[in-house]
Order: C-alpha cells, then sequence, then structure tokens
C-alpha cells in the first residue's frame, strides 16, 4: 500500500509499505481521505525524534485524519460501510487501569499513530477500533474531520480548566494549539479571550472576533494588558500554549486569586515556579496529554456552528504531493495555521 | 419619592412614597433607569403573595434594574458618580456562614428586592452596597443591564450543572427563565440546545439558532427528540425551567448515563422522583436558588457578544405608563420575552 | 461442577451443574473460598425476580466472593497462581462508551453476577478477566475479601457525595448498605456520623464508636436530632440507604444550604420530592449504581485499618449448609449484618 | 494590658501595650487562655521579618489562640459571655469580591494576627469579630483549640487536593504542618499516609499509626518507597510540606496518572518544575493559603476523636515564662512539634 514514509531525519518517500490489514471482530476499516500534519511530524521530520521517542526504523507519518468506512467488523453495530468518520488516533489497553478510569490517554500501553515505533495514517486504508472512529455530521465535511484531533487538544485544556460560564481567558501562544485552545475556550465558557503572541500574522486570524482581544507581546507587557480587561482581578484561567520557557516569567501573575494555568505546551526544560506566588492566590495548575472522550464533543461543536474551523484550515495538498506539503510546514510560515493532505 | 407601589391584590399605584435614602461608608445611591417586570412581580400583583411571601403592606415593586450612580460612600472606592451601573437585588449579612461559604443567596437573611416586606427598585433612586453594583461595559445598554438579573439565573444554572465544553443540553420551558437559560447554556459549553415547550411562539425566538433544536412537545415527545439528537445516550445536562409537574414524567429519561438535571422551575407541589431510574444512569438532580456572583460574568458576556439579549427585550414603557406595564405583563403574551419600563 | 444454584422462587439446590471453564488470554481462574450472601440473593430466592430482572432458568446465586487464584491466562502479568484475590462482579464491555468515560458500571452491556440471566460465584471455581481480579493484602482475610464487595457500594457514595474532611453526615438505615455506607463515610472525611433507623439492634453494631450518634427513629425525630447536633444548620451530606418512601418526607430537611443527599436504597416506586425545598438550599442529589473502580479502595481501607469490616461479619456457612445459610438470610435477625458461605 | 510583644529582632518584652478593646455589635471580647507558638512567630522573632511583611514597630505575637467569651456586641446571637472559644486570626472585609466568592483568605485586605503590622494575641484579652470565634466543643480543652490553627492548614491542603475514600498520600515533611496534613489526609480519606523526612524523631510521633507508612529519606529514596507501596501506580495525592527545593526533584514522580499534588511548604525561591513530567500523567498542582471555612471542621473531628491533636502537644508554659518558650520554639527541637503558652 501507498503511504507516506519518514525513512529517516528529511527524508520522506511516497512509496508502497506493508501494513496490517486485517479487520478484527471490534474493528473498522477506514480509506483514508484527508489527513493534517501535525507540528508532531514536522518534528519527526526534521528532528528524527521526539523526546524518547526516536525514529529508529521507517515509520508512515501522519496522525490526524478523516476518511470513509469500507469494511467493517463482525461485532461493529454502530458505524456500517459509507460512513464519513474520523479517528482518535492513540489506542490504549481498552481494561487498563488508566482507561477503567476514563482517562485512557494516560495509559502507558497506548500505542498512538506515528510515534514511533507504530505507523501512522498518511496511507490508503487503515485498521482502527470502531469504537475510536467517529460519524462525522452531514454538515461536517473531511477536512474539518481532519482538524478534530488537534482542536480535541484544545477541548480537553477547557475541560481540564473547569471553565464557569463568564470566565476571562488567557491564550499564550497563536499557534495551530493555541488556536484551536483559543476557540475551545470561547465554546467552553469564556467571555473573553484574550490571545498573545509575538507574531502579528498569528493573531491576525482572530481578527475579526470581537471576543478576542490580541497582545502582541513583543510590543506591550501581557500582565498588563491582562491587569486592563480584568481592573487588575486577574484572569479566571490562562491556557500556557506556546511551550516557552519565559511564558512562566509572568504566568502566575495573570491569574486570579482561585484561578487555574492550563499547561499546554511543552517547554524544552523545567521551568521555574514560584510556589509562594502561586499560593497567594492559590492557584491551580492543570496540565494536558492529548485528549480522552472528547472526539464526539468537538463534531458536536463543529456541527452546530458553535466552533468554526474552516479558517484555520490554511492549504491543502494532493497526496503525491506530500513531500512538499511537508516541506511547506517545516517552513512554518505564520499564515499557516492548518496544512492538510488530500488522499487522491 | 414617586414608586410603583402595589397596594394590594391587583391594585397598583404610581405614587409617592417614604424610602430610607442614607447613604453608609459602604454604599452608593443610584438614579434608576430602566427596571425590567419579572414573573415575580406579576404574581404579587396578580396573587398577592408567593409561598409564604405575603404581601401586607404597601411594597415598592422591581427588582431588574440599571441605572446611574449619584452618590458614594465614603470607603467606596471602585465606583463613581456618573457610573452607569447594575444591581444585584438580594443583600445578605456579609458575614453570615452562607456569605462566607460563597454562597450568599442561601443566606436566610437575605433581603431581597420586591419581596414583603423589602421594597422594590421602580422608584427614582434608591441605596444599595457598593460591593452589589456593578458598572456597565461601555457597550451595554441601561436596557441589557436591567436583564442581567434573569440571565444571572440561567447563568448560576448553567454553571451548577458543571457543563464540559461540547454538551448537549435539554431545556424544557421556553418562558423567560428558559430563554435565559438557553442563551446561558450555550455560552457556558452546549455544542446544543434542545429547547422544548407546548407554545410555538415561545420557541419562534430561537428559530434563526443553527445550534437550537426547537420541540413543540404538544406534537412530538421531547424524549423521542431527545434519543434521536443523541443517538440513544440522552443529554449530559436537562434543565428544568417550565415549572410543570409534569416535565418530571421523562424528566430523568433525557439525561444521559453520569448525566445531570438542574431544576431551575417551581413547580407548585412535590413532584414524582423515580429513585430506581435516576440510580441506573447515577443521574446527579442540581438545584437552583437565584445567583451568587454571578452579574460580572453576565455582563462580561453581553458585552463580547457572547450573549445577546437585545432580541429577547420585547417592550419598553415609561414609568408613567407603570401600571399599563404591568397589565401587559400579567396578559402573558408568548411574543413578550421580557417588559422594561423606563423611568422618567 | 458443584454450585448452590436457585432453581425457582424459594427453591435452592446444591448440585452440579456446567459452567463455562475457558480461561481468555486476560482471564484468571479462581477457586473460590468465601462467598457473602447479599440481599438481592435473598430477594430472587424469595421473590424471583428483581425489577425487570426475572430468574426464567437456573441461576448460580452469589456475588460476593473471595478465593485463590488457580490459572492465568497469557497476557495476564499482575496476577499469578496462589494469589489470594477478590472480584467484582459485573463485567463490562471494555470499549463501551460508558467504559471510556470511567463509568463502567453504567455500561447498558454489564454482565453482572447472578443477576438472570448471568450465573454467580456460589461454586467451586469461576473464569473472570483479569482487571477486575485484586490481589488481597497479606493482612486481609478471605472473610473480609468477600464484604469488599458492598462496602464498596458505601464507598461510592461517600465518592459521589464528594465528602469534604470535617463533614457531618447522616446516614438513613442501618441495614448491611447502610453500615457499610457509615463506615465509608467516617473513612472519607466525615467528622461524625448520625445513623438512623427503626431497629435498635441494628444500631447496637455502632454503640461502641464515638464518632457515631445513633437515633432510633422510632422514639425521635430524625430531624430533631440532626439540627440538634448541626446548630440548625443541617447535614454537609445525607445518605439514604433504607430505601425506604417514607426517608424522603423529611429527607431535605436534613442537609444543609449547599449540601447533597446520595441515594443508594432503592425505593419500591416514585417518591415526592419537593423541589421548591430543594432549591432553597441548593440541594443537591446524587445517586448510586454499584461503583466503579473503588475495590482497590476498599481494600487498602480495610488493610490500613482504617476501615474494620470484622464486626459486621455475622456468621459463616459450610458450603453444604448453604441453603440453610440462605434460610437464615432470609430471616432477616437484625443481628445478622453478613452471612458468609465458606467453600469446601 | 500586659503583652508579649517583639520589639525587634531577637528581642521579646513582656510588658503593657496600648490596644483598642472596644467591641463593634458585631464582636466579641475574649479572654485568652492559651496560644501556640507558630513557625512564623519564631520567624519574626529571629529574622525580623518573612519576605515582605517586616516588623518596623512593637508587635504583639501569636495567632493560634483559645479562650474564654467575656463580652458580646449587640447583635451577636450565636455565642454568649462565658464560652470556651478559639479565633481564626485573619480578617477580611466581608463583603470583598474574594469573600463573597467563598475565599476570604485571599483577600488581598485581610488583617491577620502578629503579621505586622497587625498585633496578635499573646495579651489578656483581644477583640474579635464573632463570624470567626468559634464555639469549643465541651470534650475539647483549650490547649486543643489552640491548634485548630495548624491543623486548619492541613485541612485546607487535604480539601484543596479533593481526596477520594481509600486514597495514598504521601506527606513530605514531618515538621508541625506537615504533621497536622498527615492527620488531616488520614480524616479527609487517606486510606494510607507515607510520611518523610529526614529526621527520624519527627517520624516517630507516628510510630504507632498502622496507616501511617514513615520513610526517612536520608536513608532510602522516597520514589521507591511509593512505588512499592502503589505497585508502581503512584500516589493519588502528594502534600509538599517540607518547604524544601529538593523535595521538588522527585515530587512529580510519587504521583500516580490524574493525580496530584498540593504545595503547602513554602520554599526559600523559585523550584523546577518539570511541565512535560507532569503533562504525561496529567498531573493537578494545588496550593493552599492559610485556609477558609475550616475552623468548625477541625473542632468537630478533635471533638468526634476522628482527629487526637494531643499527642502533637509538646510542651507548656505560663505568660509569666513566654520568653522562655520562644527561646524553646526558636531551638527547635525535633521532639517539639507545638510549644503552647498558657496564659495567667
Amino acid at each position: 500500500m501507498k503511504a507516506l514514509v519518514l525513512e529517516a531525519t528529511r527524508r520522506i518517500a511516497l512509496r508502497d509499505i506493508d501494513l496490517p490489514q486485517a479487520v478484527g471482530p471490534r474493528d473498522v476499516k477506514i480509506r483514508i481521505h484527508t489527513v493534517g500534519i501535525c507540528g508532531s511530524d514536522v518534528h519527526y521530520y526534521t528532528h528524527g525524534r521526539i523526546g524518547p521517542f526516536k525514529v529508529e526504523q521507517p515509520m508512515v507519518l501522519g496522525h490526524e485524519a478523516s476518511g470513509t468506512v469500507i469494511e467493517t467488523g463482525a461485532e461493529v453495530s454502530h458505524l456500517s460501510v459509507g460512513d464519513r468518520v474520523c479517528m482518535e488516533p492513540g489506542i490504549p489497553r481498552f481494561d487498563s487501569p488508566a482507561t477503567l478510569r476514563g482517562m485512557y490517554n494516560l495509559d502507558p500501553d497506548v500505542r498512538f499513530w506515528a510515534t514511533p515505533p507504530v505507523h501512522g495514517c498518511l496511507t490508503a486504508s487503515v485498521v482502527h477500533p470502531a469504537a475510536f472512529t467517529y460519524r462525522l455530521p452531514d454538515n461536517v465535511s473531511f477536512a474539518e474531520g481532519a482538524i478534530v484531533e488537534p482542536l480535541s487538544i484544545g477541548l480537553q485544556a477547557a475541560t481540564k480548566a473547569k471553565m464557569k460560564p463568564g470566565d476571562t481567558a488567557v491564550v499564550i501562544g497563536a499557534g495551530t494549539i493555541g488556536a484551536m485552545t483559543a476557540l475551545a475556550a470561547l465554546a467552553g465558557g469564556a467571555a473573553r479571550v484574550i490571545l498573545a503572541d509575538v507574531v502579528p500574522a498569528k493573531l491576525a486570524h482572530f481578527a475579526g472576533n470581537p471576543a478576542v482581544t490580541t497582545v502582541d507581546v513583543s510590543r506591550q507587557p501581557l500582565a498588563d494588558a491582562v491587569r486592563a480587561a480584568t481592573q487588575g482581578w486577574g484572569a479566571d484561567v490562562v491556557f500556557e500554549a506556546s511551550g516557552s520557557t519565559g511564558a512562566y516569567d509572568s504566568l502566575l501573575d495573570l491569574v486570579c486569586p482561585g484561578g487555574c494555568a492550563v499547561l499546554v505546551g511543552m517547554p524544552p526544560g523545567p521551568v521555574p515556579l514560584d510556589v509562594v506566588a502561586m499560593q497567594t492566590r492559590e492557584i491551580r495548575l492543570e496540565s494536558v496529554f492529548r485528549y480522552a472522550n472528547i472526539f464526539p464533543r468537538a463534531l458536536a461543536l463543529i456541527s452546530s456552528g458553535m466552533i468554526d474551523v474552516k479558517p484555520f484550515i490554511s492549504r491543502k495538498f494532493a497526496f503525491s504531493d506530500g513531500v512538499k506539503a511537508f516541506e511547506e510546514a517545516a517552513g512554518g510560515h505564520p499564515h499557516d495555521v492548518k496544512i492538510q493532505i488530500e488522499m487522491d
């Protein structure tokens, strides 16, 4: 089967590869339609590893996918051949302690697409557990279906925050995850999102949204903007979505008494935490690792119009141009929130 | 001072009345601009009582108010003369056990405007604790400021539900409180609201909202609609906002496993609760009594555009036509979501 | 294999029966040591049904069991032959929506021991998922292991209540479930449990516990006792564990503002709920259906001595006297909190 | 009035000082009976400051107090002359935003006993808000009443953790706050507390408690002990009560997936936080600043016997020996958990 294979650092090939295609009784087989390129895909491409995960043999890339069911296992009842679907890319052991506690994302045995040594989905078809395959509502496109994965990270963050209606939220970082988190925060209860970045072009995506205040932190301290917007009280929730170590210098200053900061971005090393400052306002820190039980919620929000992801799908490439798509993604153009590949 | 005074059942007079005007150090005095008429005002007008609260002497009506600060107490720092404001109508003892626990609405000693024997705010000016007087953002009108009170009940309900982003919510009853609850549920995380009533004219207010599914329950069982919209799983949250005893017949059937029902409406007597049905899905029931710490959230949501209350302000009357306004409100026209009185 | 088989209402036989013994890769086989008799076992014995669940063919009884692992499936790593264990009797589909959300007890496809048509565990050996088989700490006996199941219901109730340290709790009903709930409430944060029943002999089990106040409600109104113990404020949590409809007459009166009632007992039909009384104090109602992720917690509490269940294991019968054990249990002696059967 | 006055660093005098004695309508006057010496009192004594709080003029020490009501304000109804009481030492503005939200401890305007420039309670009598004065149950001694304050910090920590019955808890640091936190964790739901310190004499206080495992971390890595006690899963809750920067090296390693760490101790500067390690298990961090609404809970737990603080009251000194008491406290003997001063 044709697939987009990462052979080694900086070397991708569109070539045939042997992938398991046996459909178990609780599985479905899906013909892939659209796959988004994630920052992690790009990072494996450019660096060959992410932390402890090292690409040591050829690996199919891609984990943000939508497609069409072409075969169903004997025990599958909620899906049928022809259903348009998107897929959750991390498969846990279903009887593990973490899964039984409702946090299957934390199962150490999760097998996650395009995380070495597990193959991804940039290929013609995949076999997947039916339980992690979600039907797209009729008014949700394949492109929207394929962006559910990064949106789910934002929604996991908003869920962890335990937001209340009318919260003021800060989102630090307006890259793909920051943008998805801002959308999630507004859908999840925020009256206002204060979105911060150093790149004006990224902030520009939210220019028309009256509920979003953008702050170019290369020109204005974020703490000033938050203080002004909250009469000195601070934000109810701060989402750290930049992964920048520097963000931690003022992070706690942004949070109101009894408020919360959700750590979404992954800084390159340990960050300094001012425990006493945290205590003085009894701040809570939450952290996010992917998502659990979020995909159906993301689809519902897209389908009802409460979240509009279409402006964030920047460019599409054909499967045959997949290598070029990765080169473009690796270029890191600030206007590109999400690049997708459409299978032929 | 001129005020709209309920003299006795079905008898309102616009007349002079003596009201305390001394401004304490932590108080402000406010010239009233707009007052909404609430169902409870109408009920005192038509019945002379609500449950144990009986109108035994003349009482000024009204508790949904906005206006302008005209005097500030010596210790007040966050408000100034000229500030446009709205006011929270229930004043607790500030050092009571309930207040200290963050639920001042449950303090048995609360003094609530236009609840006998406490006078309301349908008068030229009132003295009020500064702590319960909230500045209107520049883009929020007096009319919007005066609808914050009923909206806050909806937001209290959405808060109690502990909604998560992407919830499916049902709202039973599309009267003023049901409408405000539907807005609150969408702002508070709902992907979709299924709004039910027996009066199509009330449902029509939400006709243009793609995230709201209206159900005329005189023509279709609500349980069928919910089942269809949720693939049989049930709604995450059901808000009972009709106060109808009959609503309890199918209430629990609407809720998903582990879901929640929030009781907002006040039925005339005890309702039947099927405990075993509740247990089978481990349903949680929450209840709402007014609101606490919600006004600033309501204002933030109106100001940012996340909630648009303007379509729900149906008609305005001059203060001099206040008696007529009450007669119209008592008429119960389904097109009237909220009637307001503007002071001269 | 020999088993205690309910042939029909009021007819139990100790006889051979054919039961599946194939051990799957993620299963273990357990030689049963001790089985407690539950009220539901007795109810099937005396009535032949519980609600919609009807005994239509011979069924092995028993679901509160401990024993010893005698065989392990190929993929089982956390258990070994010879391990002393207890077992969770309800097996869900592990990839169901309810399981993935951490509430596998609510999966409609749960297969629960001794709930028709599923056989129970009053037999020589059973095959069971390793994920639902828990090793007993060295200082926990088989008898204690077999009482983990009813204790888990109490602990599920205490967990649902979201207790805080120092809560005052009321437990209505001092039968087996009430007693287990009282122990769970104390272990879960209660400073004091006010335990109510109409049978003094049941209350006597807690006579020596300084943190338990017993109330014979045939002699003193429970509301009076709660008011006195809480200076009129009410209890933080009320556990309804009697299943009596009459308990609902004063249930809400017992709860403090912002407090909670947990419905554990199963009344025979709908009960009256005073919604307005519930709203006035914004009471929350929770409900319990068995338990999820509780068995390891129960074992930890028994092993550390925080919960002592030994006084509640009243009498033991040999397997060969199993029929007599059921007759005794059906007698309903107030001194019998838990009767157990020891396999030969 | 005689008081124990900190004149300057390392200089305490027992001498007369003028203190306000006017009793407002919602105040009571209390004759002080017992005052515990807190680490913060000692720190002001030895260093003259704590962070930004500097002793710039003579200040009465002490904030852990019990005594007897000797006068009541006109509006006080829940207390009478002669009542034995203990007092909450931090007085907020009662109508502040933080107070109204139930977190009066976070009000920036709190006036806290013996925090410069506010005088403490090591004096013959004090005037205090009745709302923050709590009657001692008959079986609670003055000594126990005076230890409610530090115990409340432990209970605040256990409350913030949102413990569930059967949790495994780790407490790092077995000083006064660590000891109180260990007691609180057990009362709040822990099946087991793993208590860590480098000083065996401090751990010895818990030698007889079967639910406490002590770990001398100078001899054994704490992570090993936690792993062994939890079969590698990790602890549900870790309380950092040492204030040691080094504790943060392994803090996150101790926490189970989805678990929580509560930061109680105050390290001298920023600590390193490994955000990615935190995310991998979606760990939540909570922080504690004193307490809110905890005193009545502490009293209930002491009164019912669920918490026994008596072994932790090490030594008592007469008021006339107050200076010597402070010298002893400053000595930091590991056997002294709490030294108290009894007024004459």
